[in-house]
């Protein structure tokens, strides 16, 4: 058995990717109620609010409101999402309560940037470059690379280990140039072509070729899969992960019906507590806010142990009764 | 890494749990449509039945019904459930359509069986020997042995690998005792108690002490571990897995509103062949059949393949296009 880490992260992104996703409207109250009960849960890392165009993204038209009105946990990372100059001076205005870092992305499939970004690998790789120089106009430092389809594509089909190698260096290449330091990379199984064994087969052949490099896993659920995959990734050493409470989300780039948002944030706990695997995080205040997540959505979300229970507070009663 | 299995054997149990499981009632000839498709997707064992009394499974009041109807496939083994000699003689009524034999089954949790069954350990394992009288007194060999509550237990907690590995020695005593030899041996996860890590440590405490016994595993999804469950059996190994199509069913024992059933079968499947370990079954006839099976409930089922999609004819289209 490959070791098994002592502790994990885990990147909540629940916030961004459900109310991004869910048809809405939903009242800001509600959202910042939910930001709220995920702080005081342990986790050290929420993404809270997209700054996109609202007439694209009509569920975060109330961004600057719902990041002015949470309530700052001083123990939490607060992140935001934007994709251009625009959203990034909206955040910027909330620097006080967000952690705003630069990022870069790749993806590993030529087919899905010609269909959802209309450009080809080229110009993607040189529009990186105009982000970078964004960031450090800005004087934010470029923390964060990630990778897009790294396990296959809905467009183009499976991704060879081989080829993610190659696009892992053309980030840290790209970061290298322009004097940047990335803290880690993010491999993103967009449209959950990953299983447990193709995860081990791509985080080996990097881990072969950039020893020393941190990775992270975004992983959706929409095969059922996720769970599983977070294992083979925690069996390969892998300390960083993303994750959604309740299974908030789905994925907005697909034209899939099916598609399932971010393995489910207190699944993934749940998983790593029976394994021993600290991640800081109070599964029995999560599961509050996977419910609290479910009746702001006001419909069932994809989650086990937020209705199955966890086994902490089953252990604990059975001690005390005997 | 542990070598996966070749090929696995999978053991569908969704019509026996879901019909026992859902309120219903359903229609007979809907309980047949299922089973029918289910027999032309490869599957090659489908327990089709729980011959009970009626006043303690109402789904089941048409076992004789059922059995007598569906249309056999010579290439599936048709197996039934009983618990006492009236439901053994009548599977024995069908013993042209079923595949009849004989298993014993032990506990590893004194709670459990003292509140379900209101027995002892020992008064079990009494039981046990009565009923391989009873098998061959009606010349049924003994070939299967299972364990309950193999990974812990609702009212007794954490059961120790070594007390798993006591129970499979009883077993193996009990039948030995008889003049039988147990083709295998099933370790049930009946309250989801399991993890990956508990998976490959009770595996491999049997392993150590009975290297050559095979063993099958029978995983409920209650917390969300099943895939991943399965995916540690697989590293460890075990090539035989209960399953129940759409994730029909769930866990009438543990009082337990959130309990869910086996673990989901096509995407037991799914995981199969993404990692190119045989199951012989054909995954896009199976999702049909899951199709059926959320039709014949009349609700949403949990398994995500069905609703996910396979990717084998993403895989074909992406081909074809190119």
């Amino acid at each position: 058995m490959s070791d098994l880490p002592k502790s994990i992260r885990i990147n909540e992104e629940g916030p961004r990717e459900g109310f991004q996703f869910e048809k809405g409207p939903i009242p800001t109250a509600r959202k910042i109620e939910l930001i709220d009960a995920l702080s005081d849960t342990g986790l050290k890392q929420i993404q809270v609010a997209s700054f996109v165009p609202p007439q694209n993204v009509p569920g975060w038209v109330d961004a600057d409101d719902v990041v002015a009105g949470f309530q700052v946990n001083p123990a939490v990372s607060y992140t935001a999402l934007w994709l251009n100059e625009r959203g990034l001076q909206r955040a910027l205005g909330h620097d006080d309560r967000l952690q705003l870092l630069g990022s870069i992305g790749l993806c590993c499939s030529a087919a899905f940037l010609a269909i959802n970004q209309k450009r080809t690998m080229e110009q993607n790789f040189e529009g990186q470059r105009s982000i970078i120089k964004m960031y450090q106009a800005n004087g934010l430092p470029v923390t964060r690379g990630s990778l897009m389809a790294a396990f296959g594509c809905n467009f183009q089909g499976d991704v060879a280990p081989a080829t993610v190698v190659d696009m892992v260096g053309q980030l840290l290449d790209l970061a290298a140039e322009a004097g940047e330091t990335l803290e880690f990379v993010s491999l993103a199984d967009t449209m959950a072509w990953a299983s447990p064994l193709s995860i081990r087969r791509v985080v080996g052949a990097i881990r072969d070729r950039f020893p020393d490099l941190t990775l992270s896993l975004h992983l959706h659920d929409t095969r059922g899969m996720g769970i599983a995959n977070v294992y083979s990734g925690l069996q390969m050493g892998v300390e960083i992960y993303d994750a959604a409470v309740a299974g908030l989300g789905g994925c907005p780039f697909a034209a899939h019906k099916g598609a399932a948002g971010n393995v489910c944030t207190e699944d993934v706990v749940f998983l790593c507590d029976e394994m021993g695997i600290e991640t800081g995080i109070d599964l029995e205040r999560l599961m509050q806010a996977a419910c609290v997540a479910e009746d702001v959505v006001g419909h069932p979300l994809p989650g086990s142990v937020k209705s199955g229970g966890s086994l902490r507070v089953l252990r604990e009663k059975l001690r005390a009764a005997h």
